[in-house]
């Protein structure tokens, strides 16, 4: 597999729905499980057109539900990667709500790690990433700071090791 | 709701898949039941894209199943109305095996009639389709004469009224 | 496995359901999909009755949903054999809404393609068909003009050699 | 609803099925689970056909699993009244394998009970059953006597108004 | 494997569920199969506890459903392994609904037997039974009497030598 | 409603899996995807318990998948509110995997944000909660650190007002 770097538009991933009684919750909105397992799917096809091999979830974050989704919507998912690190790919899955008139709302979003393996389970270099739009290249500058604050909430990294982060809090004290 | 004219483009409708044990027949194959549960719901979604309301499923022509789709293939539907008539849309689905390099082979292909509704069931007007590229004209063409044959085969048109089939069978003995 | 011809009767195959929210779409009403879903299974296991061998899906046809079928519906399906070829077999698929007081009235039809196939994925010749009631015998006869338009269609037959679909047209002339 | 007698097989119900990996356990067998969910779909079905109303499971009994059933199979439930009571009715549902010589060998076997139910939820008469054959007539003896153990096992009748059990361990001390 | 008898505490196993549209029947209930699904997916893992091998369905009794558990409850399933004989397991799975103000009424109830298997479908010796509480006591000795009963009715039990059900009837008559 | 504190350990609820192929991926290992509509429904429960009223996912966080969990493995996921705020509460879900001796790993976590909601979606108060074991206590102080970080990172507070996180960082420029 080739490592040469590619845009996220490259592995664009893009899963569209229509809410059913099958995806419901007992409220009649779309159940927050069902939306999880649509996520993993899309993210999981992202990683793999960027990568060229499987790849499995390492973790999530930042998955939030502003507003409930009734069944009979018509919900769009969208994944692309964000940023590319040596085996592993931070993917963002945006979820947009159509209406009737063609209009889009965004009404989730979550941020997936995955890492690219090989058949023994062993992590594969993954291709590097060229962030093309502003919203692209503003995400993949973030991406590094949330990879050293799940770093540090799980105690893998020491605060004083965070330069991303420090950035954000050491100007308040001078 | 408008009645403007469409393009196809307009209510293209996109669906990518990774084939599960879920999704699978005791071959470890993608079951036909499955793949079409997808083809209907995407193709729900064109309709409702194409004239802005709820449409439901008149009828489906015309599946054909080439070959195999084994357990983790990734599989992408794209659907596209490529006919609307005065109350009902024709709709392609066309179905597309993704390969590690990102090649694409068409796999499967479906035609749905649907009928566009109002909330107590009676059929609704709507847009009219404007065909853009080339294979657009040739399934917008195609879509009278795949009519007049389902009039025909189900005793609703008379063969000397099935002005578009005609042309086809007529020259033959001249 | 013996080549002996068969009846229809000899593939029959029986599916009753009482719909559920698990299978309605956002109306309330039987989703296409799952209907998709269960007819595939019967006309698989009406191929497997003839033939003895595993047999996979090659098309769906003519398939007509002529009202809804609303959740809480009692649905019986019904399949069997309607013409075999060298190794392929036409299956037709009969779905009826029954009432409470037994009566039952036809609400979906389908046909399908199915081709027998040994271990390999290589296509095995199958039974002959001998049709008994007077529906299995038109059902026979009509299975040659639907398997000839479907190649025309595909551009697998020139029109001047589809000699059953010339009956209808080419009188017209004439 | 007319209560006029009717006959085991005015309410014969069938389902059959190909063992597909969505319903085998982790041994690739068919899982017991899912099984019973197709048992209490054709009973519930049973129940309908017999009494002409919506009829809810009150207890399932003598359920038994004699063999494994491999992904692949193909499997026929067949459920038909055994016994009707005042507001409640007892169904058999046998379940058989289907090799593809077309032989059939019984694998499984379930008794259930379901009451008649208007729409408050009040039990509702039920015509009787006429049993025909030596097997229902054998069935419908036994559905006394089942019902007695139950009773008996829950504490709701006293071992002496057991009148059909006691003829079976009485005479044993005489 | 260790055949250390073991008490019903170790092999508790529970599920806790939210009724949702997936579950529910026509009437908007929880559909008498899925929890039927529940019920064995728990008492297997119960088995497994218990025995520390795989065990198989071997047969289900006196499930009971005492009243309908609307859409949006809230169940828990707790199964305990209620007496071990040679090879196999009695096993009790209890069901209740749990309301608002955290209190819970039992609803549901059935008695399932496992039989531990080796890799090749053998039977294998399972750990014996210490009951403890007065309930597990109760039950412990109920389930030579529901063995005995479901071997006369199988025929594979003479009457005169069904010792326990004997104390029941026999008295009767002296 | 009650607005009395609860300990965790009263918000406990557990829901215990047998792995099926149905919840696989097409590695044979459980779908990531799977396991959050589990972690979901389990923290649903816990939240209903803590605050006796509906309660809707706001957001997901921090879930780790440390390992792949082939088919057939034992689940248990259990989960406890770890604070609560005004009309939200964290809850934290904890994923073991058992082997045949009884003994548990740590295979996932996950962090969930559930808001109280009455019949018109509007937020209701909960109940504080009080930890009493030590890990108990470790999450309850870490929420508050997690809260701020999840508003930082939406833009919705300025890194000044986060005392928490400041407590972090700052000092290292000291």
């Amino acid at each position: 597999m080739s490592l040469t770097p590619k845009t996220p538009h490259e592995s664009l991933t893009i899963q569209t729905h229509l809410v059913m009684p099958n995806d419901a919750n007992q409220l009649g909105n779309l159940f927050g499980g069902q939306l999880m397992a649509w996520m993993d799917e899309v993210a999981s096809i992202t990683a793999f057109r960027h990568c060229g091999n499987v790849a499995v979830t390492a973790s999530i974050n930042n998955v939030s539900f502003t507003q409930p989704i009734p069944l009979g919507s018509y919900v769009i998912l969208e994944s692309k990667v964000s940023r590319a690190f040596k085996t592993s790919m931070e993917i963002y899955v945006d979820v947009y709500l159509e209406t009737r008139d063609g209009n889009r709302s965004k009404c989730n979003e979550a941020i997936f790690l995955f890492v690219a393996m090989d058949e023994d389970g062993k992590p594969l270099p993954v291709p590097q990433l060229n962030p093309v739009t502003t919203e692209e290249k503003k995400r993949y500058e973030g991406a590094l700071r949330r990879k050293q604050l799940s770093l540090i909430l799980s105690g893998r990294l020491k605060p004083d090791d965070a330069t991303e982060l420090k950035k954000i809090f050491v100007p308040l004290t001078q």
